[in-house]
């Protein structure tokens, strides 16, 4: 089983959580990918260079200052600095981007009716399994930063939720594949205050009850769609779990099923 | 023969220039690795940012925060930008720096006599021949940042002329190299303001006249240093040409020979 592992800005924007994490993933058995968020750290940049992010709708307009800023922070530093952590630990990690390969081609997200600029979206008919296959046949442990491009000749940012499941989707043609969502929670939680109110499991259905009564909320569903149309399309096993209960808890979390209860 | 060809900050400063050079190195026939230097960029990131410089000798200090610069300008923007025009013009290109895969391994300079920070001197004997020629074997052009680590978890700035005579040199256990040095001059002039004086070929002896009669001076010391270096190495053949000739006229030049004239 290849194993996709996802990591947010709650992880990527403190060293020693970032450190404990990559302890717990350095000690994974098999194969595995990491795809990884940018955190604050992209926003501090900006607002340190004087670019004002505008946002519509609560969500960030990628401006072409604002792109050159992500593709800096995610494609460069937050990217290199896990790769040689994991080198020191002992695991062989192979940074790279959606350029890189043509890994991933996406679409910049049509303007109308928002337009959120250098946005992409992952055509995953045109994933490169075959860059993350000659890595791991290599030896090489894919760290996967959430830029995708044009394919000519323009870099998009991509969310990274949606780079993992992309990534899954894509290497489930050649693998059996399991992608794991590490954030800052247990799991998903049925009451938002109560950590130990972890959902096992959630089915298509389930979701559309959840999200009808209201149980799931905000960032949280996008999430969701990204874990079900995974399922739909070929990965094995989703999980949604803490990044600090990864590995020592066997990730345990809430596991995305495509079966019904 | 596999092409090691080597742009530096005159060539990634100017966005016409550059792809106009992308388009030579796109028809360039054969095996090929780009390393590219990281231009003015970084230095204009730095003082926005409101870093201020620190310069010992004419040469820069990298403290911690401007290597955190460095690796987002080089590894991230530089690169990848590099990465996705070279994608559009139909070249395969995978870009990454010397910590991926364990590419470079490097010490950190020496603190004394002088303290330049976070710099890395390549270890040549540790270079990831086998990354690059994976790599390669794939159909895939390398697109290498100077960007170096020690293994242990920390990332180096690395001269992005010692980068490509190590990636030339760790390459030529594997392949017959050539190693091509484009810069903002025709070759090495023997008068720096005649750019017909061309030196067709410099020997070692040569160079240690010319030193000495005070003909190559400043930059190009280093330069032609890292060329010989390369050639009583086992890379085949050094030139030091004009990044606007390069392709066209057959990148011609002054050739570095092991030779004796």
């Amino acid at each position: 089983m290849l194993k996709i592992v996802k990591i947010g800005g709650n992880v990527v924007d403190h060293p020693e959580k970032l450190d404990a994490f990559l302890r717990d993933f350095h000690a994974l058995d098999g194969n595995k990918v990491l795809v990884h968020g940018g955190g604050k750290i992209a926003t501090s940049v900006c607002s340190a260079l004087g670019i004002t992010s505008r946002m519509i709708d609560g969500r960030r307009v990628t401006d072409e200052e604002t792109l050159k800023v992500a593709v800096m922070v995610y494609a460069g530093l937050v990217n290199k600095t896990i790769v040689t952590k994991l080198q020191a630990l002992g695991t062989n990690a192979f940074g790279l981007c959606g350029a890189d390969g043509n890994l991933i081609p996406a679409v910049k997200r049509n303007a109308v009716p928002v337009d959120f600029g250098f946005v992409g979206d992952p055509v995953v008919d045109k994933f490169g399994t075959d860059v993350i296959t000659m890595l791991i046949t290599g030896g090489y442990v894919p760290v996967i930063a959430p830029i995708s491009h044009t394919g000519s000749g323009i870099l998009l940012n991509t969310n990274a939720d949606t780079t993992a499941q992309t990534v899954a989707v894509g290497m489930s043609r050649a693998f059996e594949t399991e992608l794991i969502y590490c954030f800052e929670q247990k799991g998903v939680l049925m009451d938002i205050n109560d950590e130990h109110s972890v959902i096992p499991t959630i089915t298509p259905e389930y979701f559309r009850q959840l999200k009808n009564e209201g149980k799931v909320t905000g960032g949280m569903i996008p999430k969701l769609e990204n874990a079900l149309k995974a399922i739909e399309n070929g990965v094995k096993r989703v999980v949604i779990c803490g990044s600090d209960a990864f590995g020592k808890e066997g990730h345990k979390g809430t596991v995305i099923s495509g079966e019904s209860a």
